[in-house]
C-alpha cells in the first residue's frame, strides 16, 4: 500500500463534485466578462523565479534538475507564466489581453488549515490598460464569483488599498526618504497582523523607519476607514501619495459603478507580499473574522512585462485560491452538497441485456446531463438495486424478461419506493425527463 | 525574455477554447455513463513507479527528491494513482467504481508530431467488475465521446485484442511453454508495426520462440479479420486460448448491445505496451491511416489493484490523449473553430459609464452563458469599436450621453454594420437575446 505526498490530496468523487460546482461558477464568472481561458505548462526555468523573486525563492520552490540539465520547477504561481506569454506574443494580441485559468501550483511549505503544497487558483487578469475601470472589474468579476455562489455582502469584504499611497507615505514622513527601503516597509504592513506590535516595529526599524516615525505612519493608515479619511492623508503624504490617493477613489467610484462597492472598503493595513504589485491592491477576508486568513487577493503590478523585456504593459489581476474560499463557503454554510445524483438506473434482469442497454442509450438522449446508468457487473437484482440505492438514482427502470412479454417497464421511485410499470412504446416520451411520479 | 520549455505548451484563448470543447465533450460523454470525477496529485514517490515498472522506468520521468528528502515524480500516468486511490478507501467504495478524470501527464521523451512531454488525457475507468459489459461500457464510452465530437465509423475503429489470447497461444506454440517469456513476446507485438521485420522477429526470437514457431505465431495472429476467425486460434491454442476467446467474443457481443459494435474489430496485432494489461485491450486507429499512429487505447489490468496491496479487484479502462484525438478530428475536418466569440459589447461614449456599466450587467443577467464586454481602458469610440470587432462582438450596444437624453441606446450589428436606436426602457427585454435584428 502506497501513501500520497505529504500536502497533496487526493479528491474522491463526493468532494470533487463539490469542488467542480465552484470552480465552474468562478470561471462562469470570468467568461461572463469575457476573459478567455488559457492554459500553461507546470514546469518553467527556475531562473525566471529567481530574477523575479531572488534566490531565497528557490527554498519555497520544488526546483530541480531535468534530464536535459535544464534548472526547472514546479510553477509556484501563474504570474511570471502569464507575463511570459504576453511578452512572446507582443504587438500580436489585442488590447486589453482578458485572460483566465484554474490550475494547481506548488510550494514547498508548512502544511496547515487552507494550505497545502498542492493548491488551485483561478487566475483572472487584464493586461494593458492603466484605467481604474480595469481595476474595478477585477473587483467586480471577484464579487460576480463569490456572489454565484451564495456569498453576501455580509459574508465577505474587499479590503483596498494602493501601494503607492503606502509607499509614498513612507518617504514623505521619513526624515531621509532616499535612507528608506519602501518594498521593506511595504512587506511590514502586510505582516502587520500576522505578527506581534514588537516584531511589527522592528521590521518597519528595519525598513529604514525610526521609532517615532513609524508610529506616525501606522496611526496615518490605521486611521483610514471611509474614503473621506484619505484627505489627511493625501495631505500628509504631499504630491506622489495625492496622486495615488485620487486613483484609489477612482477605482472604488468605478467599482460601485460595476456592482461592486457594496463589497469594497479602503485599508491601508492591506498591503499584499509579493512585490511586483505596485498600484491597488486588494485582500478578501471573511467578513465575520472566523476564518481569520485573506481569502484571496489581487491588485496591479503594471512594471512585471517590462521586466520580463516586453513592451510597458499595465496588468491588474486577482487569483481566488480554492482551499482558503472553501473555509469561507463552509463558513456561511453554502459549500455545495457532496452527494453524488443519478437519473436513471436501468436494471435488467433475465436475457434483457440488449433491451436495457437500448432504454439507457434512450434515457442519456434526452438530454446532455442526463445520467444513466446499467449493469456491468452480471450483478442480481438485489444486487443491482442496491448499487442503485448508493449511488442516489432516483428512477430505476426495471427490464424483466416476463415484463417485456406484456411489453412493459417497471418504473421505480426510489425515495418513495412506489413503483408502476409503463408500457415499452411509451417510455421514455419524446421529450421530458419522465420519473415516477408522470405514471402513477 | 523567458523561453517556455521544449515539450511543454502555452495555449493561448483561441486554441484553448477548442481544447475545452474537446474535454467537455469526452467528460460529458463520462458523466453521462455515470462516471464520477476525481482529481489526483501531480506528484507521487517514484518507488511506486518503479515497483510497477521496474528501474528503468526513471529514465523517462521527471523524477528528482524533493526538500523533505523524498523521491518524487511527476505523474507520468493515472493508472499507479487510481490503484492507490482504490485500496486506501478499500471496502468503503461501493463496487463497480465508475471514475473519470482530465489532467496532464509528464514524461521526459522524445518530442514529434502529437507527443509532448507534457501531454493531457482524460482517464476512464472501471474497478470491481470482470463482467465483459465492464469491457463494454468502457468501449461504448469511448465511441459516445468521439462521434459527440462529430467523428463517425468512417473516420475511427477500435482494434480489439486479449492480452490471454495473445499469450496463451504463445506458451501453446513453443517446444517449451516454460522457456518463453510471454510479456516480452507481447511486447513484441505492440512493436509489430512499428519496426521492420527483422526487428519483429529478433523480439520473438528474445522472448523464447525459435524461428518457425514465431513464424506460425505470426500467421494465426494475423489470419484473424473477424470474429468468426478466432475458431482456428481457439483450437490452436488448446484450453486457455479458448476461453480468452470466449472472453473476447463476449466483449464484442456485449458492446454491440451497448452500441458501439459498428467501432469495433478483431485484431490480434493489436497488444498494447503496457506490462500490466491483463485481458481484453484495444487501440483506437484513424480508419484512413492518414494518422498513422494509435490515437489512444485501454484495457483490463485486473491484477494492479491487489498488487498494490488491495483485495482482488478487477478493472477496466480507456484514457483518451487529447495531442493525438487533435490529429484524428483535424483530418476529418471536425476539430472546433477556434475563433472567440462575445456577445454583446456595451460601448460608452462620454459621461455615461454608470449606465453603461449598468446595461452590461443586465444583459449579463439573460443568462449564464452571455458574455458581455465594456471598456476597461477608458477609449475612444473608434478604438472600442476596433476591439469589439478583435473580439468578434456579434452586438454593440452603444450607450451615448446625447442618446441617453433621448431615451435610447444605439443597438448595432457588428457583421452587417447597421445600427438603430432603441428606447432604453425596451432593451434588454425581460427574456431572450436581443439583437439588431430585433429592432429593425
Amino acid at each position: 500500500m502506497y501513501d500520497g505526498l505529504k500536502g497533496f490530496r487526493d479528491f474522491y468523487p463526493g468532494e470533487q463534485s463539490a469542488r467542480r460546482e465552484v470552480t465552474d461558477a468562478i470561471e462562469n464568472a470570468a467568461s461572463r466578462y469575457g476573459f478567455r481561458e488559457i492554459a500553461t505548462p507546470a514546469l518553467e526555468r527556475t531562473q525566471m523565479y529567481v530574477d523575479k523573486s531572488g534566490e531565497e525563492i528557490v527554498e519555497e520552490l520544488y526546483a530541480f534538475e531535468d534530464k536535459g540539465g535544464r534548472g526547472v520547477a514546479l510553477t509556484p504561481e501563474l504570474t511570471p507564466t502569464v507575463a511570459r506569454m504576453v511578452v512572446a506574443k507582443g504587438q500580436e494580441l489585442s488590447k486589453p489581453i482578458k485572460w483566465t485559468s484554474t490550475r494547481p501550483f506548488w510550494r514547498y511549505e508548512q502544511v496547515q488549515q487552507g494550505r497545502f503544497r498542492e493548491f488551485y487558483q483561478t487566475n483572472i487578469d487584464i493586461f494593458g490598460s492603466s484605467a481604474p475601470e480595469a481595476d474595478a472589474e477585477v473587483l467586480a468579476v471577484a464579487a460576480d464569483a463569490l456572489t454565484s455562489l451564495g456569498l453576501t455582502g455580509d459574508d465577505f469584504e474587499f479590503r483596498v488599498s494602493h501601494r503607492d499611497v503606502l509607499g509614498g507615505l513612507v518617504r514623505a514622513l521619513a526624515a531621509d526618504p532616499d535612507a528608506v527601503d519602501t518594498a521593506a516597509a511595504i512587506r511590514a504592513v502586510d505582516k502587520r497582523v500576522k505578527v506581534d506590535d514588537g516584531e511589527y516595529h522592528g521590521l518597519l526599524s528595519d525598513a529604514g523607519l525610526d521609532r517615532d516615525t513609524a508610529r506616525e505612519f501606522d496611526d496615518l493608515i490605521t486611521s483610514v476607514e471611509t474614503v473621506d479619511d484619505l484627505d489627511a492623508v493625501a495631505e500628509a503624504g504631499g504630491e506622489d501619495v495625492e496622486a495615488a490617493v485620487e486613483n484609489l477613489r477612482n477605482v472604488l467610484a468605478a467599482a460601485d459603478d460595476f456592482g461592486a462597492g457594496e463589497f469594497c472598503e479602503v485599508s491601508l493595513t492591506t498591503a499584499r507580499g509579493l512585490d511586483y504589485y505596485t498600484g491597488v491592491v486588494f485582500e478578501c477576508f471573511d467578513s465575520t473574522g472566523e476564518v481569520s486568513r485573506s481569502v484571496f487577493g489581487g491588485g496591479r503590478y503594471d512594471d512585471l512585462i517590462e521586466s520580463f523585456g516586453g513592451q510597458p504593459t499595465p496588468a491588474v489581476g486577482v487569483a481566488p485560491g480554492h482551499a482558503t474560499l472553501k473555509l469561507l463557503c463552509q463558513r456561511a454554510g453554502v459549500w455545495p452538497d457532496e452527494a453524488l445524483s443519478t437519473d436513471y438506473y436501468v436494471l435488467s434482469v433475465g436475457d434483457t441485456r440488449s433491451e436495457a442497454a437500448a432504454l439507457a442509450r434512450d434515457l442519456r438522449a434526452l438530454g446532455d446531463d442526463v445520467v444513466v446508468e446499467q449493469d456491468v457487473s452480471d450483478r442480481s437484482f438485489g444486487a443491482q438495486l442496491g448499487y442503485a440505492d448508493s449511488i442516489n438514482a432516483e428512477t430505476v427502470v426495471v427490464v424483466g424478461e416476463r415484463d417485456l412479454e406484456n411489453g412493459e417497464y417497471t418504473v421505480k421511485d426510489m425515495e418513495r419506493g412506489d413503483e408502476t410499470t409503463v408500457p415499452v412504446d411509451e417510455f421514455p416520451p419524446e421529450s421530458g425527463r419522465p420519473t415516477y411520479e408522470d405514471y402513477e
